[in-house]
């Protein structure tokens, strides 16, 4: 089932790992699949070393595993409610625990956008989400971190297209996309708009980028008159 | 004599050097065999480039060397304590002098719990114990490096396999666990929170994760209802 | 057209990517021909995994593609003004968002010159020139740019090649230098020192070098009584 | 002449770039040879990637290249001064332009002992020198450089030997040894324990070492009473 879209997340589970961006085996890419209603995720705990595309889980929207020896992430209900909620939009999640975004989100703060690097892919500050009730914790870690994001980004009234990535304070980042590979695109931008933003901070604490700044960097790669890139 | 485990403390050995935990010689692995009561550890000093298998060098819990060409680590006696102690449950120990854990080593200060990748592995603050008496370190430092560890661990009431890790002020790290391949992953984890602990500080120093977020954390991947990972 | 051209700056953008320079596509460089009038540019958007030499585009000073399947770098209009006003001497230049310039950038503080590092190759701090306003962002953003970076030099007196970087507000570094070759080294060289710039403000922000060993490290390099490297 | 030297002179000096110590070429590492009284030591301003060991320079105590087809370093006068002053025991000198002590170098601070990675290879903090005046930089710099060096380590009363490295305040650090090789493994710690002393400093900028644990640590390593390593 859905072999093409397995081979897509396993490579993208795998550029997590080359990239640096995780550590050991903490991080997880899935994609979901509109059509059949099913999303493909990283085994939970399985070394990027010895995993290949057969090791992929499918699991349905009400967590049941479909097909795959192993166990799905130990995050698969978080993914599952950010496809249930967004996944007209949104076909792609990543989870990592990156050195510097991690950094960030364990200060609890929203990385502020300081400069035009963040503007190319985030549509303002990247949001950091507060912690869990202990309720919500006891009754569904997992579930309810995803039930978070899609609330605070209503609350908020944030697009999660134009801005596809969060910070959750105590742990760590969670992105998105159209596509798996954008969610995992978004997860380099922001690990390296959360190392400059270390750095900035060092030099010039309340530095932010103005607001027509903003629109110019981010409309010049998104929308109807993006010129960045080839057509 | 114990050739199976000779190459398993050699390969964690050179973990050590590929993940970028050590510089030059400045690390050790050992792995304890409680049968025989004999320990496997590096020998002191060796380059980790023409180290083989058989460089490995056996010792008895007296610290004499029973097998093996060269002179086992100068850290071997703390490594013998710790065994001595809790070898019931700790049959792999490892010290190295990586950059982030020993820089918090040289601060003097516990590195304090702020997310959920501290708490996936490590149940509590990882301590940082003082420095020796000029009286202890005259008569053996490295063995009362290791009576300290076991002498602050008990009378911090800390159980030595939930917080695998610990911090010697002005040294660096020692980690260790049930397996010699646990105690180095302890170690790759403990150099990351480091990191993460250093940025994190210079964005918002009072950060602490909440008790309940430590408790499901640790409890997802330990213990009886632990569902972290392939059974 | 301009083969031998297109290979130089084929493999200078490359030397970016591989010396860690740029992220993603994130960068971009260039190289003028005097004689034609025309410049070499890296395609927008195009990853550096799959760029071949063939892929530059030759462009006017017009801005016309002359000659290139793929459409210019988007920053080509930045990169037109510099050649058209210092072109005489100006042969090269350089767009990256490397992690610590683009820090320093973010931040709006010149890069003050801290040691002899930075004095062997740029002769005075690298100023951070203030953002554009809202009209020059909207009437042509990067034309605007590159008409600010001369204009600023202009205003403060420096030369373009005792001194070839500067920082903009809240983007990032353009570096130039007499070839393109010259540019990529001025790139390698200014993250490096705003690298160095941001560990030293950490230990004692209020040093600078005198200007007098300045002066001796800058022209031990450069003008008539250099003595350093082969003549 | 003094092939084999040459090649030792080659090795290390290709050591210093795979290191990660040298950006470009700005670093150097030479070997004295006692006996003719003649220096070996890298080319000026010569490419790391296609240097071999024929293009090392030998010089003579006076700086008249012995045999060579390329200029010497420019530091040559440096490492001259050093060799006449203490080349009975002192055999081989690198300096470096390393990102973390020449960030010390720049701060103009000694840098202080803050640990036993510190302690085992340096017995005491590593004085960062103040600068040249003007006259000095005028009649020598590079000349003046080592008499600096060597003038302040006898007015300090430090011994070449158990401190082998410093800093140039605005500059970066020198190293030296009983050998070449030793010289760089002396750059090697310098540039460690500077990275590991700016992160301290974060957490807590005001540790030091107790001077007892310096003396266990250095003397396990030195002197007659050693035990670390083979004998």
């Amino acid at each position: 089932m859905l072999e093409e879209l397995k081979k897509r997340v396993f490579l993208c589970n795998q550029m997590l790992s080359s990239r640096g961006l995780v550590v050991l085996t903490w991080g997880n890419a899935s994609a979901f699949d509109p059509i059949s209603g099913l999303l493909v995720i990283k085994p939970s705990g399985v070394s990027y070393d010895t995993m290949s595309a057969d090791d992929m889980v499918v699991v349905d929207l009400e967590g049941k595993v479909v097909e795959g020896r192993y166990r799905p992430s130990s995050d698969t209900p978080t993914h599952i409610v950010l496809y249930k909620e967004w996944g007209d939009k949104v076909q792609g999640v990543v989870h990592t625990h990156s050195v510097h975004a991690t950094s960030w989100a364990q200060s609890g703060k929203d990385l502020p956008i300081q400069g035009t690097t963040h503007a190319d892919y985030f549509y303002g500050d990247v949001p950091c989400l507060g912690v869990l009730t202990p309720q919500e914790v006891e009754e569904g870690y997992e579930h309810f971190t995803g039930v978070k994001i899609v609330h605070d980004f209503n609350e908020r009234q944030i697009d999660p297209i134009s801005l596809g990535a969060c910070l959750l304070t105590g742990h760590g980042p969670f992105t998105w996309g159209a596509s798996v590979e954008k969610a995992v695109e978004n997860s380099i931008v922001l690990e390296t708009i959360a190392q400059m933003g270390i750095y900035t901070r060092t030099i010039n604490p309340d530095m932010r980028l103005p607001g027509y700044i903003l629109d110019k960097h981010y409309l010049r790669k998104h929308g109807k008159n993006a010129y960045y890139g080839q057509k």
